[in-house]
């Protein structure tokens, strides 16, 4: 088989599309705000992306129909303002090859279709419990940097010392060579839950950034239930014998 | 090498085959079900399938000669009726991007032998002694999801969690893709032991699905010697310094 | 570049060869053999391997140079009989994928050389001491099964257990497709130390075969070190916090 | 996307080149020289090295814009001498395949502006502290090492004895290949900390070898920033509790 397959459910008109990223990773961060942006945008799925680099597994639904991992492209068209296009999915690629690779592809899908900026969202990972998060920017340019300080974007020296990993980062590479000016937003986040608080940090930024207003309601809701599990899980670590970081794991 | 080595045996022509993989997996349930049917319907084997995907191993079977771990596709045909193509092998591919590229090229053999239909069988380990196994059910969609639950297959909103990985999953992912309409049936087991008691459910399920009779017996004798294997286990389990999960291993 | 670089020094016309196989391996019998019959039959390089399946490497040789790790071919011409192809070497491939493409390059240059009759010299590893290692084999076709048993080949049941991984493997396997008929030798190993008194065995058992006479002064003297190492480590076995056998690894 | 993009900036006509190779390793004493060499030659980036068998990774500068992980070839013209070639980088290859894949394409390149010959820069890990680091050498070719040793590079019999892993080695293995005569240095190093005397001892070799002069304060002022972080270590490590090795990880 091809190493991807980008299987377009229709082939989108775009004006002068501005290109948003969120897929799994640190505290789920990025996937949450791009799906939470594509839920309150009713943005329309596009394209799916399948490929070896993804783990081979197929999920099962609530009907018990399955569905193969993916990534998804989805446009929101705005009638006299840039459109949108939001790349959410279920996992990045599993290999560092694979991870080039995928992004490499995207990009190329998305330059086809006209977007010349591009926003990542992601989380930073600090290993502590963080009750307001910062949003952290790196950016293509300086003018980028400029802009998004102006509005919010924390621009930290020494952070994130070790550079970007993944599809977040990747774009922002690939991008300086593709002609892509991007910016990545990475929310604070503990990296021991998922983060819909963060998520929500760095969607404010986002649409701050972009002009366009969302309700945050489930997310909040959200929040709210993640709260819940951790609080307790705080008053069982007062107690000897508690459940260690690993067995909590991941909430997704 | 080509990375996927097809040998044909003999080229069957076909009507309207049913393909039913089975590849070892948890408790060894898909491996042990498919070669049991394979062997009370007298499945004629027409082609083996080699691979760099597959450990790089020879069998030394009981007369000193030597096999190349393979998979092997077998039919049967049955005049007036659907025939079958039966899938069973050693190994499934070591690595990710293997296990792609292996059960798309299988997808791209049986298409051509005029496959529209496949069944994946496999275990769902549960990770405790089951002594009735259920059979789970996942399919690619919901006209399927309805016959096979009228026919007692289990359809469980919440299993399995983490979807269906390997071979019995990308059948049915890629079937989508190929337009092979396709069904997964997990059988319950502990995951700790290969388990013909799983293997038995889920061919129970199948011959009353394709509307076929076969001896169960060769499964049943295998199952008691498990039982007899794990009933000592029980036992020294119960006494201290007992060997672990991992000492006991796979009995294949 | 190629993923496998076959350097010709020189292209021999050969009368019907013999391949003969000794890569590391477990012991490093089969190395420790193949390299002694390359040494006392005065068998001439003529072929290179370079690959990027081995580890990216040079050696240091003791006159200050280097030399990328590679397999190497050797001819031994022998007017009015059979000559002999060995190979040799500093690693097998490093992955599954690797292994396959190695050895199946190696099955497509012998064969242009002539060879329709191969033996593949291991160790099959008991995990525990040794006295006087058996030489174990696999092969091919029963006919040569027969003709090595009448040999002294011991051909048991259920040994080995688990096949034979890696290119003494991998050349019966391969060489069923390619038509070569081919035998394996095993010699017992504990499989802790490098074993030259192993190696011994299997070159004995290959020579009675082959019907040649070599010197194995070499490989008595090397078995004599390494049961003056062993025999130390058994004494210090005796005393309390020993050396485990993962200190000791391997001598090569 | 290519396995590996090489970007140039400018096409530079060379005067029969040296090629200087100083990326990351045991110590990181191959990237500090080859980076100070850089630096106080003034060197001129001329091609940015891409590739998927880097980590997927970007790394933020201190304003806040991103950079793709790479390695870089820079010029040095001397008139009427023999120009240089420098390659420095991030990472090596993530993989066995990659390493090889990379140097070698770097050395189709080198080899088209017409290096002929080379050095590579490395650190020689010994696992205690080093007070006064030996420069070791490994050469492609006798003169060469007789060449080296009149000038005071170490040719030791059993050392290293596991040979030289990686791009420092390869340069010096492929270079056979591709006729490029080639030498490594390598300084001794305790392998525990990022090792700048060990970098300036590789450096007084080279420089003494390639005739020119450079000044070392850069060096030496980093090494007595090292020197002070291992000298309260060993303060604390006289006390009980003590971090481990592994705690202190590399400070690059």
């Amino acid at each position: 088989m091809e190493n991807i397959v980008v299987r377009y459910l229709e082939k989108p008109t775009l004006n002068n599309p501005i290109f948003i990223e969120g897929l799994p990773g640190i505290g789920n961060v990025g996937k949450l705000a791009a799906e939470h942006l594509k839920d309150e945008l009713k943005a329309v799925k596009f394209a799916e992306i399948y490929s070896k680099y993804f783990p081979p597994q197929v999920l099962v639904l609530e009907d018990g129909q399955i569905r193969l991992v993916s990534n998804e492209m989805h446009y929101v068209k705005r009638p006299g303002l840039q459109d949108f296009v939001i790349l959410t999915g279920d996992y990045q690629g599993l290999t560092p090859e694979g991870q080039y690779e995928l992004t490499d592809r995207v990009m190329q899908e998305i330059v086809a279709l006209g977007v010349r900026q591009a926003f990542t969202l992601g989380g930073y990972g600090l290993g502590h419990m963080v009750t307001n998060p910062r949003v952290l920017g790196a950016a293509t340019d300086p003018e980028l940097v400029k802009e998004m300080e102006k509005l919010g974007v924390v621009f930290s020296r020494s952070e994130p010392g070790a550079g970007i990993v993944g599809a977040s980062g990747l774009v922002l590479g690939l991008g300086k060579l593709y002609g892509v000016r991007s910016v990545c937003l990475m929310g604070e986040t503990s990296g021991y839950f998922v983060d819909p608080k963060s998520a929500q940090a760095v969607l404010q930024a986002l649409t701050k950034i972009l002009g366009i207003e969302v309700s945050f309601a489930e997310l909040e809701t959200k929040a709210k239930q993640i709260d819940q599990i951790t609080s307790k899980l705080r008053e069982v670590e007062a107690q000897p014998e508690t459940p260690t970081k690993e067995d909590l794991g991941y909430i997704a």
